[in-house]
């Protein structure tokens, strides 16, 4: 029969210090780091077989309301038309229908290139990509509908987002991704497709904006690590709105032609060292970075975890900028 | 001994598509509907035998700060003036005492005539009544107070809805109700009544605005159930304010005369078909509507739910109005 | 092997009436008091035998957006550079580590004159001392981190509290603590020290402001309790903007000069009587008060409680003023 219905709860915390500079030489003052999250894990089963669950972290309920990360984003719980950063799935043997905050399809079939942890995302800089640029753009919301199947160690997905209101297009993805082992080595590789028929409204019009991407990664027994992401972008622009922002820099209406990353990581008994680069080529100069962390894990759940990242704009309009942050505390997962 | 306190954990979580059209004549585009939320259901037992507890959902504890439905609605947690969605109880022999965001007597003692669930309430049209139109009414804020008490089939109760402020009137409320079975149907009849010595600010003041409703329902063991529910209002009259609306119309000002509504539902096997038809009588014009459903009982806490929902407003100010919505998807219960 | 990390539920809920009068001679209308909140508290162990935990209310993780008793204080999820109201430590042999929103060395030192509870903290009055007046002041954001060890019957803690930003200055902390036992008499000495090097902007800058605190507290087997507080200020004024009150009366750039609080209380079976008073001497008259209790406990977890306040202010800027509320009802911990 059945399986019973659960809410499962986990949690996380951290604490820590920080600091940097920005973008405009100012100092980020050495001080304290604190965060904590809940996650209600909701899952059952059909009479039939079909698995179905939904999460929704507990600051996910109110939205961006008193953010710092943005404006009046909607909460989980409260505009149906938007996901608010609670996803919904069923699964069963023809594949699984997720809805929500999830990732569209070329970022659910990449690696981002990445390795490791830090308290303050530190060593996600200027140049990282997360493979999510066409996802919540062109004035959608994020809330995103993907389908996905595997079989041995293939998987495909396919991505929608579509338009509240009218106006505007919807966003469509597809993506394939491989798992595999040869010996000691684990390897995966990914392709992705996202297109929007709209260019985010770019004074410089036209076709649709899109992104082909492909990543490839690999993680030995012996420690070592390695990502390696690269996309190409057709007729993508940052907004034209004046202070929009791209990789922490104010880089209104210029295109982004294409983006490149890699990521090596070595693990050795409880201690992982890692650097990640990344390189946006764009219409007014590259925008790059490096990160580099080390974790050391405590076992129990909790790590210690140090992280830094510098930002650079070759800025074709105007001086050259930099930034840099880092972070160290301790990290818990309960 | 005394029962151990607990706090226990249930969610829920909708996927689905909605669309449909505005009394404005504008389509609501074909989108994506996710919606999740968890409740915290604690319960504990005194010494002397008294069980009580309290309730709250994980949105309710911030309020409508950052709501599609609404405006600046306290928080549960935050302001203690207000309930924000918060009920807490005590019960023993001697009835149950239930304080906050709770039923008045009226609506607790009453059936509303309606059958069924669609993912966005789409069967809930402008002709359908909660019995629920004199609570949180006249600047109240809905934090009421009740007590019943239960013997055999009878239950009776009485609620007060006071004024936080200097000026207005409390709302007070009375309701009675049966539930009995006769061979393999089972019935329930409600009456309630409830006033408050203001009439919501109406041009056209005087004596105090009242309610006198009455319900009777049934449900047969092959599967059908009915609902009918009648409300006699006494210079009821919706706020004056511009752009107040009334069942989804804009309609400041008139006042409710009476209301009927009407619920028919056939359940077999996992299947549930109903349809509800409910018209309010207004100084300006019938708004009446109807709402179907088809609910398909997956198991395990899902279900497949399509809902649809039409109201109509024989507006005598102007033009008459309609609005219709519709939704489809998965239902889940954790 | 590690202990199983765990997230742990508790609420609380409170129903019942409430009302008094303002500094204005307004009435608060007598009315319904309801309030309810969750916690979640989480906790683990590293392989070394480290515990490490945090703790987060449901209502702290969005902050006072929409509250009774603020601005727009951040989240404890949302701004990593403020606690938002949540705490997070790390504890071994060698003492324990706590960041986010707890206690200064001096607030953690000392016991505050007071006994006993009430459904809307009405026995805590304007001459009423939390200890933390130092903490959260001078433009800090009152994340704290402190650090604690105990050794035998002795604890000594040391804090820091540190500005986010350019300008102004940090607070710092020491405070120690004694606990034993007489007989039948159990008691408690604690001091403390706070200092910061501003002194809240006051027109007659100079000096760093500073506290120092002693506090003395007994309890007997018979069920009598009692506690002493004294706090000698140096150079601590309140906020010279106009509107800041202090003591719940409007009381812009004042200087605070002392504190004095006693509070006895006496608990027979399941019923406990206390009052409380204190009294703030300041630059413009004394601001004192009082507070009266009586709770009887139900068992399970739920007790009545009733609470009363009264606060004075000998305004030496113009004519006296006084205010006072009352609360009586049920609180329950789940």
């Amino acid at each position: 029969f059945a399986m019973a219905q659960s809410v499962d709860l986990s949690g996380s915390a951290e604490m820590g210090i920080f600091g940097g500079e920005t973008a405009a030489n100012v100092d980020i003052e050495d001080q304290f780091h604190t965060d904590i999250d809940v996650t209600f894990s909701m899952s059952g089963e059909t009479d039939g077989g079909l698995t179905f669950g939904a999460s929704v972290d507990i600051d996910e309920q109110i939205g961006d309301n008193n953010a710092t990360t943005g404006g009046a984003e909607s909460g989980a719980t409260q505009d149906d038309s938007d996901d608010g950063g609670a996803t919904i799935f069923v699964s069963g043997a023809y594949g699984t229908l997720t809805m929500g905050d999830t990732d569209g399809a070329l970022d659910w079939a990449m690696d981002e290139a990445l390795i490791g942890a830090s308290l303050g995302d530190n060593h996600e800089h200027g140049g990282y990509n997360g493979n999510s640029l066409l996802d919540g753009a062109f004035g959608l919301d994020g809330q995103i509908a993907r389908y996905d199947y595997s079989f041995g160690g293939f998987s495909v997905g396919v991505s929608a987002e579509v338009q509240d209101a009218a106006g505007g297009d919807d966003t469509f993805g597809v993506g394939a991704r491989y798992e595999g082992e040869f010996g000691t080595i684990a390897y995966a590789f990914g392709l992705g497709y996202q297109e929007n028929g709209d260019n985010n409204g770019a004074a410089a019009g036209g076709t649709s904006a899109s992104a082909l991407g492909f990543s490839a990664s690999m993680s030995m027994d012996s420690g070592l690590s390695a990502i390696f992401n690269y996309t190409d972008f057709d007729d993508a622009f940052t907004s034209a709105a004046a202070g929009t922002t791209f990789g922490g820099f104010v880089a209104p209406g210029i295109e982004i032609n294409d983006h490149i990353g890699v990521a090596v990581g070595y693990e050795f008994g409880q201690l992982l060292v890692a650097a990640n680069y990344g390189q946006f080529d764009t219409s007014n100069g590259d925008v790059d970075g490096y990160g580099l962390i080390a974790n050391y894990d405590l076992g129990g759940g909790a790590s210690l975890q140090a992280g830094y990242g510098r930002s650079d704009y070759d800025n074709g309009a105007g001086p050259d900028l930099d930034r840099h942050t880092y972070s160290f505390g301790i990290a818990m997962a309960f």
